[in-house]
């Protein structure tokens, strides 16, 4: 047993749809706000390790979400470790770097692994479900945090717990089965097996340990990713070469299945890894008649649904048990009963080639933001906002002229090697062809209309000479 | 018995709220496009009414409609008269106000009355019923087009035929009903009794003098309202004063439940007044698994739905009976069988102050269209479309500035007196207070995006000092 802090290994990487069209692989659910508390499920995560028992946390994350992760842990005043990896990998790489990571820091160190995508609302009774596994992942164990599942759910996996660890919940952990038919995981609850959260508690040197025995690749590899990695700005960015040499698998497949270490804690807190819109539905505020409602949305004799818009005003009538989610420029509607198939849908849109499937309207960038407000046949107008400070890459376009038009804060505008400042109701007009940058030199925020016109106004049409954010 | 061909007066001047949110009080159903003919309701009627036996129409509608109406006769080269309403009335006046101008072109005209709203498909058997009516209507006679029930619906009022005429499907007309609960309607329908369809076909003098006899105050504001009315560009503008004196009251109640030269005939074609939603899903044409998709729709394992979206992709899994609505700034979502609730939820938002209960994004103009595409505090962007010819009034703002950048065609703008062109890929800027006037002189389209910058960007700061389409 120790007594130092327990290291946050925070896995924020995934690239989840089954939220579509909120969730989508330009901006996935754990950096959305899908509860009413302000905050991403990134950000309550970061916040509910914060403090005691807990220390530094480690984000492990990919490279594309670099600047939303860094910009959600700034806004809550919480300062860690950012690693990026190179392209999509599953947990097992995640949770070694994390591991060799936090043994770096400190021999003795001990890590509880954490999905960035799940919502706990019991933060006391999961600092004390975490120091309780703490105590025993010093004494060698790798800790599973099971779930008392509430329903025989077929969208779990489970956990069979073995014998008693002599502490309150814990046990040696018996066997993983993999998501069951209704029937069997009826069975399954009456036996009482857990539900596999996916969340882990182990020493960092008894995780390199079995990683070392079971999967000594993995190890490796993520060893070399670290042992090339560059720190640009703020972040450690792994080593792309060697980083693609680890097995892409989860850390049940590469370590917890086989290690004779593992043990489970049946944890005391309520879980949801918000798997589907059914399960926002299950965990979050409803109204008297069971109606969980977020933005503008006006529900008639409506009951038991998610009903959910950005900005568009939503209505419904009549209708019970459904889901209906609206963004600026798709609409998802589907029983409750349903909800599990959005992935499969997402998919079919991916194959049909429709962008609504990956990308935001709004894409967010290390300067700010960007979107579209219109498209026609040789123009498209963008609302763009840089926050102060921000400045976009020196860039030209070969097929399209642009207009901006500062409609909040100034712009410092560099065109063809000349250096202006646009001011607020200020328009300046860039040629096709020409060198130019954008940068807010102020203290607020940066808004302008830019309005392109051209013969392609796709968003590859730019060659970027310069770059603050090393994108050229 | 006549010759002569039948007038018809088509009546347009309704505000249906019933299919919002694509129909609403700035562009109401009878003008869009509802099935997949590629015609308004509007259209379609006129459509119906072209050539043999029928003359030239006679187009009652509200003066706020006169722009919408024309084009959309022009689009299909059908010339009419435009009759305008300055203010609602309902079917009385317009009735009254058909009957006086057919029968100033010709003293024995026939005509008949028809709502710009309704579907008929089979044409010919329209045009055939017609001409029954009108040979009963030259005999004295005001023949109600009446509908055998397909279902025993408690949607519609009902006629109860009388003595028969000696002419297949014609009868005196013995009452008028209500429209009555369903276990009366099935009563009614048992009994033979018709739907009223709301159509007339009738000697315009007949109808003169039963309106002398039950309504006259209607009939003198009528006349009135012809007498001082001026001719507009191509409208016949109602005078307001005398018009406003007409009691607001339906022809039934005004003549048709008086008369006793009321008929009716049982039409042998099929009809719809798209009354809701699931009236258009009964009409429209549908998949094989009974699901009326238009638009950008992609709907899995769905059935007897109406799923339609104006601009956004609409996603759909595994609903059935459901009508799912999409516009750009409103979603509606009720099962089919609630769609009559609509009126009533929209009634509930225009309480509310909602926008987008009476207001289409897309605003109509004399000289085009003009469409928000993004809003801020203190800032508005609009994307403008002048067709070839349009001239928008001489104006000036008091608290915006304006930036117009043309992405297609060529602007005239006027600026303070100063005649410039303004070209494709050119920007223009209009200080606060500035007189200026934008005008299309070329030969297609002219599209611009207009950035306002300004502590006020509201519709109504705007003083119009000249205008060529009479709006100062």
């Amino acid at each position: 047993m120790t007594n130092a802090s327990i290291t946050p290994l925070i896995m924020a990487g995934g690239a989840g749809t089954r939220l579509w069209p909120v969730s989508r692989d330009s901006m996935p659910k754990q950096f959305i706000q899908l509860l009413d508390d302000g905050l991403s499920t990134f950000q309550a995560t970061l916040l509910r390790v914060k403090g005691e028992p807990f220390g530094r946390p480690i984000v492990v994350t990919n490279q594309e979400f670099r600047f939303v992760v860094a910009e959600q842990m700034q806004a809550l005043g919480i300062a860690g470790e950012i690693v990026l990896e190179p392209e999509r990998r599953d947990s097992a790489a995640a949770v070694a770097i994390g591991a060799l990571l936090a043994r770096r820091q400190d021999p003795a160190a001990v890590a509880v692994a954490l999905a960035a995508d799940h919502v706990i609302l019991d933060a006391a009774r999961f600092r004390a479900d975490c120091t309780s596994a703490a105590a025993l992942a010093a004494t060698g164990l790798i800790m599973t945090l099971g779930i008392v599942p509430t329903a025989p759910s077929p969208a779990y996996g489970y956990i069979e717990p073995g014998a008693a660890l002599g502490r309150e919940g814990a046990s040696r952990l018996s066997r993983f089965v993999e998501k069951p038919d209704e029937a069997t995981a009826r069975g399954y609850v009456g036996r009482g097996f857990l539900w596999n959260s996916g969340n882990f508690v182990f020493a960092a040197a008894t995780m390199i340990e079995e990683l070392e025995r079971f999967a000594p690749e993995i190890l490796a590899g993520a060893g070399a990713a670290i042992a090339a990695a560059t720190v640009d700005l703020d972040f450690v960015r792994l080593d792309p070469a060697a980083f693609a040499t680890i097995p892409k698998t989860s850390i049940d497949y590469a370590v917890m299945e086989k290690t004779e270490k593992a043990g489970v804690l049946a944890a005391g807190f309520d879980w949801s890894d918000i798997g589907a819109w059914d399960s926002l539905h299950a965990v979050a505020g409803k109204d008297a008649a069971g109606n969980v409602l977020q933005g503008p949305v006006v529900a008639v004799d409506s009951a038991d649904s998610l009903l959910r818009s950005d900005d568009m005003l939503l209505t419904a009538i009549g209708v019970k048990d459904i889901v209906a989610i609206a963004t600026r420029d798709a609409v998802l509607i589907a029983p409750k009963s349903e909800a599990g198939r959005v992935k499969a849908l997402v998919e079919q849109l991916k194959r049909q080639g429709r962008p609504e499937a990956t990308e935001h309207l709004r894409m967010y960038r290390p300067w700010g933001w960007y979107q579209r407000i219109d498209l026609g046949a040789r123009f498209q107008v963008k609302r763009i906002n840089v926050k102060p400070g921000g400045k976009l890459s020196l860039q030209k376009h070969f097929h399209r002229s642009e207009h901006w038009i500062v409609v909040r804060g100034t712009a410092e505008v560099t065109l063809d090697g000349q250096v202006s400042h646009v001011h607020e109701n200020e328009s300046i007009y860039l040629p096709i062809g020409c060198t130019h940058r954008l940068a807010n030199p102020g203290k607020i925020d940066l808004e302008l209309i830019e309005v392109q016109v051209g013969s392609y106004t796709g968003e590859d049409d730019i060659v970027r000479l310069e770059d603050v954010y090393a994108r050229t």
